[in-house]
């Protein structure tokens, strides 16, 4: 037995409107890594239209940018995390981390009440 | 100031496949309280048609019912938990309690990305 296998993630509904979730703070974690906009947009299989919406969904909710694109316009700049960015992202893992931490021993209640796939189906 | 209001949510992703959060929890305990998935739809302004599904799901995600109905058939009997739904509700409330209270210091550092919407339109 190696403990719960669920999984927890967490969501921020921002007082401003708006959610913070995985996916969002994934992209700029790409977005960091890769310099661009739209290559963290292929990485996370997710169209160019697509990313560049989340990125100014989150800049106007945070009403701080998180992301600057360097001149260059849209698609030929880079793109990088600004320090609010930065501080959004450090912020999310390590509440993702606390939760997940504080969340270990009711996931493992949890498993004694979710039947097992081997137990119904022990091919 | 009241510190953050920012709120968090926690999603649990089953082993075994399925997602449970805040509606689905929510609608568990609608269910309780009025004894009826039809009612619990309502109150959550939510077909009975989707309440039921939703039930279904819970119920084949965790191999185990979470919610009996009595006899009297899908629409006319009532429901309940059984005390797998409510290890379900009871378990999921304990995580979300424990996550909020980590998050605390981290949705107040969020504030100070985040911009009021009073100092940009100071009505």
């Amino acid at each position: 037995m190696t403990g719960p296998t669920h999984q927890l993630s967490i969501r921020i509904d921002l007082a401003s409107g708006g959610r913070i979730g995985p996916g969002k703070v994934a992209l700029l974690e790409e977005i960091s890594r890769s310099g661009s906009i739209s290559a963290a947009g292929r990485a996370m299989k997710m169209s160019y239209r697509r990313a560049w919406q989340l990125v100014e969904d989150l800049n106007r909710n945070f009403g701080n940018p998180l992301v600057e694109t360097a001149a260059g316009g849209a698609g030929g700049g880079g793109a990088r995390l600004t320090e609010a960015g930065w501080t959004l992202v450090r912020q999310y893992r390590a509440m993702e981390q606390a939760a997940s931490k504080t969340a270990h021993p009711h996931l493992t209640v949890l498993d004694g009440i979710v039947a097992r796939k081997a137990e119904k189906d022990p091919v």
